[in-house]
């Protein structure tokens, strides 16, 4: 066996991006990394986490439910999430008018992965870590 | 119907944090933003998604399998990652001596989630976007 190379084992999990595998390299998947790095950024996670409870919210709603989240901060989350297509911004026509917050298709389809994160994180960074 | 709330509709989707459902306002749960962010950060989605396809791996092939992402960020990311058990740092008693890393069963276990996220960005981010 070569030195150095003796240890390095075959993939043990299914690859992220099922195109990818099988291969003799590991290999980073771009349309995965911008995904988690999407999601992952400051506060996004949050905000959606808190659109998919609740449908269709107003700005203070959806402030009131992140703790330290700054209006500032959640405005220029909700255009970033708006300019990615996963929330959808609606004015209703008033007096008053009114300006709500929901997820797309494409944001209600992150379904899956945040609940699976969720349930990761009950379990090893819960009350019984 | 008191004027603002009228079209707040009523939780669409299964919440990430089950625990905290059914209830009257949306919340945040203080787990899964944890875990969001920490997975989300600069380059650790990346290193894990690598690490789940490769089982223990040196840092050079790591390094190789990720574009753009230098030594030193590869090095603090790792530290990172060790620091919250999610990752492991073997010593192989050489000479040469070798260094390798690889998931715990903590990291392992994100297998689910990433495999959702992947799923998710290979069809609203892939080619077909």
């Amino acid at each position: 066996m070569a030195p150095g190379t003796s240890t390095e084992t075959a993939a043990q999990q299914r690859p992220v991006c099922a195109e990818s595998a099988p291969q003799a390299k590991p290999a980073c998947c771009p349309y995965f990394h911008q995904a988690v790095e999407l999601i992952g950024r400051r506060w996004t996670g949050a905000i959606v986490e808190i659109l998919m409870q609740g449908g269709s919210l107003r700005f203070s709603t959806i402030a009131s439910a992140v703790p330290d989240l700054s209006d500032r901060m959640l405005s220029d989350r909700l255009k970033e999430l708006e300019s990615y297509a996963l929330v959808e911004r609606t004015v209703f026509p008033g007096p008053p008018v009114r300006v709500q917050y929901a997820l797309t298709q494409k944001g209600l389809e992150l379904s899956p992965a945040l609940w699976e994160l969720g349930r990761w994180a009950r379990r090893w960074l819960g009350t019984s870590a």
